[in-house]
């Protein structure tokens, strides 16, 4: 089969390319796959150590939840990026202590602050293979909402045998579109305080502005403490708590990276969407993302225009503002990446080849061949649905609305087993569930609400009669806007979390408007729910199907394949590097001069003055990049991240720590798309800043002592 | 004197720094003191030919007023930049015919469309130095008002003598702070027509978002045609006018620059203050600036706030907003910049060493030793005027109180002989009154205008009473904001023009309140113009000695000096070059796929369809650049320019078209007071985008042709 030979030399030349442009977020068992290719490229470790769960460096990583860490002391000291600690430090802000821009650094471990409610860092500890008991009862024939059913009822049962333990979490995600499912086991760390972060002007420096470009002069770091019981178990927070002792913690490395070295990063990815038919790709940048920029700007606008001039909604809004901003940038970065490099043209080719490769063999026609029909058939259903859903979904920016579906749903669900509720309405999730309803309170005002509930109505009610709920406008219609605001009681805090504890029957009887409306909106809500299993009992299946081929294929093409990211554990490696651009290049480290350079001493670069001194008079002390002369800020490598690795230390090859992974750049982000080896950058904040900064700058020397980076005999 | 022979050793040495960084906007009589330099350097002319203003290149040369442009072709064809030809372009669009969005290409002279009312194109005749007329009867003892009184007489009396001379426009511009004064005599030629500008997504691609940015992907190019009678004399638009015939024009260089390449740029820079003392830099950065800053931000806001929701009134301040939001960025710049290259420490650097020169030797002490002190005692005086004059100023936001002073100032002045009038407002003057005074109506609607007066009023009031106008304010008073707005006429465009031939005491008898007040400010005005008259003929004599202190130091330590720029014809040379910056570098070419990648097809990325095609297809035709091995767009240069360069033809070594300047970036705009060879960069469109544009996507053959491009035969 000639054509198929010659397909194949050219995938396999294709491949070439690929294995310099270090793609993929690993499952740390599939390092063995590419050791000699890191080890080539300047991994000094045996690469079987980065396979284990129970040594360093990867027992030395944890999650922050939607955060990557990892222990760089034998006292639990983590270090992670400031915006990852950014709730805790503002938790901790009073007007009269201005941590948020002044930084914070306990001088002891008596001065440790708690962290902001509801924190945790998860340690892992056991990550295994739970395939075969989620499939269980699977069979071919069971399809839609029955599978869905069968599968998330193994997989809730899986949890809740895995978390019979004390203290643990434990998760089971699917992993090539539910070809593969594993289960990760956490210990749940309860007391988190906040030991350091250094003030906004290092921290965030740079801000909105800077965010998602190169080049970058972000100090984007701090650090928590992990807290136990004295005898080792977790417990919330409690005063005689002790530091929790990890079984292993990074090494600060005594020299910093420079060009071409080679960098891991080990963290907690959270989504990408590498592995989506060409069909599927056309609708999200067609369809699917356009809208939802539309609606972002809308809502943008409408924060805007209705806190215009009032500075104390300004404040309690600007959290959700930041949100849409940054998501609205994202997505614009997304949109454009897709024009640049072509993404339909890519994914129609690539899907084209893997298609003519099942078709050339009868065997493999007969497995793989239907199932991308069968994800085909459902592209029309399941956009409309997420086109519904992102509009229906504007009713819930009405906070207490949103509150309300939650405390009816938990009602209901409570009338079940807990091991019949629905995932995030068990006992496992009333701690989260009361946190995030307690938030509310920091970023709500009734006039504010009821604005932008009437412009998200506007938009509701563009939508065609069938996709919207009678009931709900009935219901509306029959209160009104004046009467909802002006008689819920469910804007007190106390009162919004007593409902937790009430029955459906209470919610029903219930005179609170929002209330009535969430029970107005509970059966069209239920309804929507149940078709969206049914549709993803469908595509699991054909799914998981298509992903069995397409990893057959890049094995026959000879390329490892990895899932895409799920939020487990994962490792991805490259070199530190910079990039070439028209007119630009990139290159990959920023110093302190260009700090310097950027400092205004307003808004969002305005340094600390401490700094600013320090780095006039080149007060480096033994933090100097000897290739640069001077002091280095962030770098650039070619690691292969996404959101959720936020915070992620990044190892040298001897697997010592050299700088936390923070950011990437808006012509970059369609990688969590598809790759893109000339534009997939990361950018971390290099070591050496972040120990000149606690050195010379913040006097954090007993934290660097405990690091060991100062003597500890050293004043 | 060792001391002076070391400092002299020292300033010597930081001038090789100085001869490589292409700092200077040299006169044309200047050039043969560069000629060996610029000849190291690459150019293959004969310097002396760069004196000449009988022949190419110089007589090829062109001022728009405000803009600058160049003959290329024997038909009097003149290109430029599309922001320079921009307001022709809108003047003759139509909702049915966009060609600010399509372009606008003359299938023939016969298509060719008038120019906005007030456009000319000057050709230079003649330069020569008027320093002993100008010094006239302006002896040592003469100060204050007197000196500048007598200076004004000589200076109208110098160009009325020229002007006698049909269809001349000359002026007499100080040079060396009033040490020298030239006379520039210009052929004003009338009739101008629009011939070619680019579609906005090629002649605007990346518009605000990419302004005073690199890498950049902008065809900043259009074109003019000077029109004169059939007997070669200028007039004023008619139908039998024939294209003009240039002495001169530019030859387009068959082969493109490169990296490393010389460049020179001659054009009309129009106001650099690079020799301004140490306090009078501190002033600007320290409080006029930020002030001025200040008030553009929320002048700025008030625009976006009162237009808000309203389309009409969006489109008609779109061009005042437009200016406001420009010159903030620009201000921004200027600040960061200031403070990047540390200039309060460099003006204090050169400024000692000059002074410590000056006192070296008792001869120049006597002579320049007192010029700084008394440049330094105006200071706080001048300072203290600027910033009261920049909130006065502030009243003319209501445009027609603008224009009623403006027309009563007119009539006052019309009172005396016209050699005797205040400039601006001789005969010389009236066509382009006429044209500021019809103009108004494009970007004016009374409720708009109204409000935004208001809020001048609310910072008006901040002002000290010392420095308000209380006949202004009673009479204010007296008519109210209703009145005012409800009664006036002028806001009628053939009423207002009409007050321009009426006498001064049909303005003191009128009842249209703008007038009124109008009236009312006259007094006050006028002494404050007198009080600047005043200051700025103690300044003049001062300014001119410490000028002269200057270039004679200058000289000593073998350093050639130009002349601030003051909008007269100036040579400036240097090399293409990119530009190291912190975390990456600025490669001097950008190419057309950087324009591709940065197309997104919406707002100020939209390219036209078919460049989109011809570039995905590399339609590229002859117009590659071989080191890059695809078209370039623009490239950066360090020739040294500002605002006024835009449109200047950029030449090779042979003085043959190589681009055109069109902008810098912000980092460089500090070099408005202090050139930083590491920093200032030119940038221009690459003569090759040019003609692409012209042959592959908009058949702009018969143009091509004229230019010498494509061979006449072609069709």
């Amino acid at each position: 089969m000639n054509s198929n030979f010659s397909r194949l030399a050219q995938a396999t030349a294709m491949n070439l390319l690929w294995t310099s442009a270090n793609e993929g977020m690993w499952m740390p068992a599939q390092i063995t796959e590419l050791g000699a290719a890191m080890r080539a490229n300047g991994l000094q470790l045996d690469p079987a150590q980065l396979s284990r769960l129970d040594t360093a460096p990867l027992n030395a990583i944890v999650s922050l939840g939607g955060c990557s860490a990892s222990f760089v002391s034998p006292q639990g000291l983590v270090a992670t990026n400031r915006h990852c600690v950014l709730e805790s430090i503002q938790y901790n802000s009073k007007e009269s202590q201005d941590y948020l821009t002044k930084g914070f650094l306990a001088k002891s471990l008596g001065e440790e602050l708690p962290a902001v409610p509801g924190s945790r860092i998860y340690v892992i500890e056991d990550i295994r293979d739970v395939t075969a008991d989620m499939l269980k009862g699977v069979s071919d024939k069971l399809n839609g909402f029955a599978r869905y059913e069968r599968l998330d009822r193994n997989r809730k049962a899986l949890i809740a045998a895995c978390e019979e333990q004390p203290n643990r979490r434990c998760d089971v995600e699917s992993y090539y579109g539910g070809a593969s499912y594993y289960l990760q086991q956490k210990l749940e760390i309860q007391d988190v305080r906040l030991v350091y972060a250094p003030a906004l002007g290092i921290g965030n420096f740079g801000g909105e502005t800077d965010n998602w470009t190169w080049p970058r002069h972000t100090g984007d770091f701090g650090f928590y403490r992990a807290y136990v019981a004295p005898d080792g178990s977790s417990r919330p927070y409690a005063r005689d708590n002790v530091p929790y002792r990890p079984k292993s913690w990074l090494r600060i490395a005594s020299k910093g990276v420079q060009d071409g070295d080679f960098v891991m990063v080990v963290g907690f990815p959270g989504e990408t969407n590498r592995f989506r038919t060409a069909d599927e790709v056309r609708f999200n940048f067609a369809r699917y993302e356009p809208l939802l920029q539309h609606l972002l700007s809308d809502y943008a606008a409408q924060i805007n225009q209705t806190t215009a001039g009032n500075r104390e909604a300004q404040i309690r809004y600007a959290s959700i503002l930041q949100g849409v901003e940054n998501y609205k940038k994202k997505l614009a970065g997304d949109l454009a990446g897709a024009n640049a490099i072509g993404l339909d043209v890519r994914k129609a080719i690539e899907e084209k080849a893997y298609l003519d490769w099942v078709a050339d063999d009868p065997a493999r026609q007969a497995r793989y061949g239907a199932a991308i029909g069968e994800l085909g058939a459902m592209v029309d259903e399941n956009s409309q649905a997420s086109l519904e859903g992102l509009r229906q979904a504007l009713l819930n920016r009405a906070q207490m609305l949103s509150s309300a579906r939650t405390l009816y749903r938990w009602a209901k669900e409570h009338e079940k087993l807990d091991e019949d509720r629905e995932r995030g309405f068990q006992d496992r999730d009333r701690n989260q569930t009361v946190d995030q309803l307690t938030q509310i309170e920091r970023g709500y005002l009734p006039d504010i609400d009821r604005k932008l509930f009437e412009a998200a109505l506007d938009e509701y009610r563009r939508l065609d009669a069938k996709d919207r709920d009678t009931a709900f406008e009935t219901a509306l219609d029959q209160i009104g806007l004046d009467r909802l605001y002006a008689e819920t009681k469910l804007a007190d805090t106390a009162t919004r979390l007593g409902w937790l504890d009430k029955r459906a029957a209470a919610f029903e009887a219930s005179d609170d408007p929002f209330i009535k409306l969430a029970v107005a909106l509970y059966p069209g809500d239920i309804a929507a729910e149940r078709a969206a299993k049914d549709r993803a009992g469908r595509a699991q299946a054909a799914r998981a199907t298509y992903m069995q081929g397409l990893r057959a294929y890049w094995q026959a093409i000879g390329r490892p394949v990895y899932p895409d990211a799920n939020g487990s554990l994962r490792i991805t490696w490259g070199k530190v590097s910079g990039r070439t651009r028209d007119g630009q290049i990139w290159t990959p480290f920023t110093t302190a001069e260009g700090l310097l350079a950027k400092h205004t001493g307003k808004g969002e670069f305005d340094a600390p003055a401490a700094a600013v001194a320090a780095i006039r008079a080149k007060n480096y002390g033994p933090y100097v990049a000897p290739e640069l002369g001077t002091l280095p800020v962030d770098f650039m490598s070619t690691v292969d991240i996404t959101n959720g690795n936020s915070g992620s230390a990044t190892l040298n090859g001897r697997g010592e720590f050299v700088g936390l992974a923070f950011d990437g750049t808006l012509d970059g982000v369609i990688s969590d798309w598809a790759y893109a080896a000339d534009r997939s950058r990361s950018i971390h904040v290099d070591s050496r800043f972040m120990l000149w900064t606690m050195d010379k700058i913040d006097g954090a020397a007993w934290l660097l002592k405990e690091m060991g980076v100062l003597p500890a005999s050293r004043s």
